[in-house]
């Protein structure tokens, strides 16, 4: 029998056979440590965390504070960042999926673990460009969960699922470099926790090579002519406390010094951010539908619930949907793991990272997050009227979070089309192949003295 | 030419040609008239309301106040009621479809004109089934405006898709009826207007004929014992003031002249009520569409956003989502206005009614709902990281409401299974005429001397 | 009542209640013989043609010939041909459209009464585009059912979807023109029946403008140089005996009497010819989806299949299945009922006829298709195994023929670019009408006080 | 670097990183071979092997004889026998995977590697069940190919998806067994190379258990009283020279050692034949869909065709299409190889193969068809009007293909009942959870002085 073939229980039903072999013993404490803490910790507090929420929506509530203490000093902080890097804690990343994914079963149980977006994704990029001066001063404190962090780059004037088109100005004046502008998004000012923004912004407009242009900044929070304007709620939610701000920057001085990896880098670190980010939102989304799936079977077969006088999960019509929730799902796993099993596998061959790596994250990219919508969806149809209150379960929150990753780090149109353009990129190697296949049929004629059709598609 | 084609404008810009014909001059001024209203009244103050509210959740915001008393002046109120009621203001269902449409593009004007939901419903419904003496005590005050009823059938322990689970109990005590039990949705108690619900409940549960069991009846909402435990979210929303309650009721009385056509009735009224209802939360849902389409197309074309160096609207594949939006929509219409045009045709066969009526309601129910979340969902895409923040656009909003009517009234799988079931019983017509054409085929075969494929299927 | 809301029977039951009144007695009595034609001469023969076919392919069998006899003399020929016209039977649009489908239900059953592809659409464009001479010469023939004609215009080597690319050449030679290049469709010159080609090509390749390129000509199938070489099979029927053609021209010479309408007119004929056409597909396809429905409705309650201990129909997810494919049908002869209303509501005004008219057969033809393509495949499903024989059942060729014609005249992307850029061009009077919203916003934001969100889609 | 990183080429460059460590030296070489074989020596012949065809439908051609005979002389033959049986080559099922895939490419490929269907299931059977007597007479000659063999389940009377339904009579007499009734489906008798067909029946009707009612039994093609009605043409094609037969049995006598596994073991042997046999399908529709894809990206690409002035592949809706269809493939590809992991994985753990087994099988079996189907289905609309044609690419054919194979080994709604059966199996631990979660919610909110809201759902 092969390796790890024995393990099992909740914590790894869900995990392919073709992973189980590549988790580590230290792995697969992990996964159970962080199984048990979702399961006990986090989903059973879910009610405390919304209580506490509405007395004080824009600071992280007395039992986050409580359980990110408790969940530092059992180890389960930054399980995230890949073992590449020296402050990782040494999980791969096709280890931390199986974390992350269960993490995704509670909303807020990654931010317990210091392993929520945007700080995961931000500490990734601070680990990977930043010199030590920086990282003490800026990657530290997020690490150890004292100052969080803010990731900015959307405006409201431009197409930024662009990137080239972000208009922000830094502007170099001596030992400083003033902003000016405004961005959305980028998590809410008014949480006081919240130490400092990395963002991206324009800083040399004339330059010839668009890619050249910009520029990733750190912007404290507290920074004199940077306001908040608004939170804006999306999809009926404020997602307080995190949030999501509009910003106004009005003659924003910050020191050079924190300018990321130098002026004009704004692209090179754009790319590194984002690939990983785009994976932890994937890997959450396959947790937080396998509980709504959980959730849709537990109401299937509720004796209360009888209509036409069969328990709802006795209609084939919803065994078939149910099964293809399940299918459905089962794919989605695949293709996030995959992918990171991709970034592990080319870990250190730069030039298939940047195309296999980018390509199998752009593939859970764009069809995760539409997958998961749709099937949380059918959840909550499952569950009648009240399938949609935001009291009876956690299904609309999670379908709401599910249709926002459908946009966050870039509407799935651009990846569409940059997967096609690759594609696209083939055809000459394709032709030349049916080239091959034309002159070998012609010779093959010939020697069977057949007549074959020669089309127009021929002639190439 | 044929009549009305002259008919011009954006009021009338949607309507298909097989409807103008049929609309009379006092319906063309009205669905101006409500046009105008909409596009010069509701949509500016859009603002407005969302400010007025913040401040004060559980009232009609003054802005409401104000318009409702402007509508009503206008002649504008209660135009749904169709035009074989007496107190009707005289449209047929087919031009009140076309002023519904309008009055669902913004999502409260239906309400400043008092045509909304639950209020039509339920006016309706007091019109058709009450006695002179409950019309004027309840029925009055709705048409006026002066009382606001919600309707009351859901229950957070039983399938209420299926009605005969309908499990509160209303009991006979010498002249009065006491209720108890527990009920979810119908709207929010703390709106201070709210005058009554109309409520189903179970009256006779011993009756063998599980369609005679339940009864209507109405319930003041401030009857002692009827208490409201909470208002219900609904996808991120209060829906106030509206609203949606979850409710107990202990020991509630009400007197015997409350019960709505008699006891037992509740089938014959719940059946009477929906059908119309459903068809103008369709009506709405249009609408609503439309405005998310306009929304879209705007910024296909707004000069700042240009992706990869293009408006969006000059990336084909824009093109082709927004022309699939549009045909799809236009089918919605048609459908919808088919449903309602059902209605007026056999106005006066109650059996073509009851299945011509009731599969062209279906069929609205089913598929209009469903197609508008999916069309307002890729408009918000269109409109990248914006067109999911509730402060730049109503379409969060409207597609969460699209999202809720597909549960409202039962939801779409319900109603599929009915459609189904009647499609089931054609099979002995077709099974015969399939034996028909066996049988002539047979004799064909002899007539001309060929040897046909008998398979099993032919020995029906 | 409305008239004609006694209309019953079979003939009758498929047409939505507003076309019910439009229904002269004259077309009444047309619908109903067309009924029964259909029922009792065509689809009990079906396996006759198919026997006699197998024996002569490319000629009409004698079974055809006999009910082509029979049909003229009992007045149903040539049906489709609207009213306008002087060689019309008499039926509008509309009133024809009820005819199509009941047509459609058999697939070869419009050839019966001279209505089929492409001789309908070849006999609309002669009737309008030729003078006296040309009509004695062919159109004539054609609608007394003497000879058949075939449409060309695509080409093996350009993308002829645009058809400002159809490439082949039509020269001026003193009396004659000249023709030369290959063509594919069209149906089979092998087809004895087959007097000419109505074919278009490029006769004036410099002209600036490109909608002046192209003349339309008409080409007899006995012309030397005019060569088949091959029957095309199409989804892997031969469609004998009209089948569709590969041809190569050389030096064709044809007298100049026989360019249609002058030369450079090519594009006129071609849009002209193409609407029509276009919807009687659709209608056709209306009448095919019922028929695959009927079969699959009768075997999900043949008593002889029960997986499970079941009938098939007894599956609430086939009872869900039926359901959604009867909605989806419905919607679909809404909206092509729809389009031929369009047609003959603006009969008298080109510039309508020209949008509305070209919109909603676009809307048809790119929805119905698809649609119909779809529900025939889930019907097949129905019948496992037996549901892809074309032994068992007529429906595998009828889905054939449905994804066939989701090409035909043009493959949907290219419709559906039409659609969309007609959309994208009311951006204009959009952002206008949003300026004025937001005009009015900021004036009744002065007016009652209050603070209102000023975003930057604010600023248009 | 991880094992086998760097194996690049097109052999090699759909399968996804974790496979690539898990293919030992000699499964490379044997891919690498097959591809060489696919390319060079099936696809260019693909013309010659129609052409021969035409001539002589029913017969192996020659080009097929000779390029199994090279094939097997290349050691290319059975490769798809797991490595466990004591005959195979000595390839995993996963490493299998990777050839298969290429296999697809080509129609008829697999056959001249002698690994197609349903030779290759029928070889698995008997290898697995036939004692070593059966094995020397009916198993060699098939491994060697030097025969043929059919299968034969499905029957015109029955719903044979459910296989306690399969009704052809098995009755002991004596020696011998006697069987009567009628079969479809099974590969065409007038194929002379066809030797026997293994048939299921039912051969103890009256036993209680329906699992143990049936036989598995060898039936020689040449048998008196088995007659081959006539070949059932699929979606168009008669799929000769395998094609798919109609048969009758009269009082067919087979020698009892003819039973495979003993009498009433029908069903064993029925589940253990289709799990492989499913997955092969699966996972040439892989290689199938590849290729359409490259052809579809060839047109695109092709400089002739330029509807509106550009490449078909420079339309952003192109793009966005060819990416789709790139993602969904990939997808496909990661759970089809999955499952063939999951079979390897467990191959030792038989309650494991049953379910996980069954699971990952039931998941390619359901969604791979579907996804392929619908994949070919744009590929050949990107070629216009010549995608459709036989003539012009495989795609037609390859299409129906993938169609046929949504039916193949039972519909895919049998399949997806089962696995919704097995999800809603698992209710019971989850509502457990739940309750788990409900009791640590109420200590929670005892323990932090909070009111958590108790829905009815809380009290399970």
């Amino acid at each position: 029998m092969s390796a790890n073939a024995h393990l099992s229980g909740p914590a790894f039903a869900h995990i392919p056979p073709w992973v189980l072999p590549k988790l580590r013993p230290m792995a697969i404490e992990k996964i159970q440590a962080v199984f048990d803490w979702v399961e006990n910790e986090c989903i059973p507090r879910e009610h405390i965390m919304e209580a506490q929420l509405e007395g004080n929506k824009w600071a992280r509530p007395p039992v986050m504070l409580e359980l990110r203490a408790k969940a530092k000093e059992k180890g389960l902080f930054n399980l995230f960042l890949p073992h590449h890097f020296k402050e990782s804690p040494g999980l791969t990343h096709l280890e931390y999926a199986c974390c992350a994914e269960i993490l995704g079963r509670c909303y807020w149980a990654s931010e317990t673990v210091n392993s929520h977006a945007p700080e995961s994704g931000n500490i990734e990029l601070l680990a990977k460009f930043c010199n030590d001066k920086q990282k003490e001063k800026w990657l530290r404190p997020l690490m150890e969960g004292t100052a969080s962090s803010a990731y900015s780059m959307t405006e409201p004037d431009v197409a930024a699922s662009d990137a080239t088109n972000v208009g922000i100005r830094i502007t170099k004046d001596g030992d400083e470099y003033v902003i000016n502008g405004r961005k959305i998004y980028g998590n809410c000012m008014w949480n006081k926790g919240l130490a400092f923004y990395i963002m991206m912004g324009c800083s040399d407009p004339e330059n010839p090579n668009p890619w050249e242009r910009h520029s990733t900044v750190i912007v404290p929070a507290d920074t004199p002519g940077f306001t908040q304007v608004r939170n804006l709620n999306v999809l009926g939610y404020s997602w307080a406390p995190e949030g999501h701000g509009e910003y106004t920057l009005e003659n924003v001085r910050i020191p050079a010094e924190n300018v990321i990896l130098g002026p004009g880098k704004g692209f090179a670190i754009a790319q590194g951010r984002l690939g990983p980010g785009r994976i932890h939102h994937c890997l959450r989304l396959l947790g937080q539908c396998e509980r709504a799936i959980e959730l849709a079977i537990m109401r299937c077969n509720d004796a209360r619930f009888k209509p036409r006088g069969k328990l709802i999960g006795e209609f084939d019509s919803n065994i078939e949907r149910v099964a293809q929730m399940r299918l459905e799902l089962d794919a989605m796993r695949q293709i996030t793991y995959n992918a990171t099993e991709t970034l592990d596998f080319y870990a250190h061959d730069d030039k298939m990272l940047k195309s296999a790596g980018k390509k199998s994250i752009a593939q859970a990219k764009i069809l995760v997050p539409a997958t998961v919508e749709k099937i949380i969806n059918e959840c909550m149809q499952l569950w009648g009227g009240q399938g949609v209150t935001n009291e009876h379960s956690p299904m609309p929150k999670l379908w709401a979070y599910a249709r926002f990753v459908r946009l966050a780090d870039g509407p799935d149109a651009a990846h569409r089309h940059q997967v096609g353009r690759d594609e696209m990129k083939k055809a000459g190697e394709i032709t030349e192949r049916h080239k091959k296949y034309n002159a070998l049929a012609a010779s093959f004629a010939e020697q069977y003295g057949e007549k074959i059709i020669t089309m127009p598609e021929d002639s190439l």
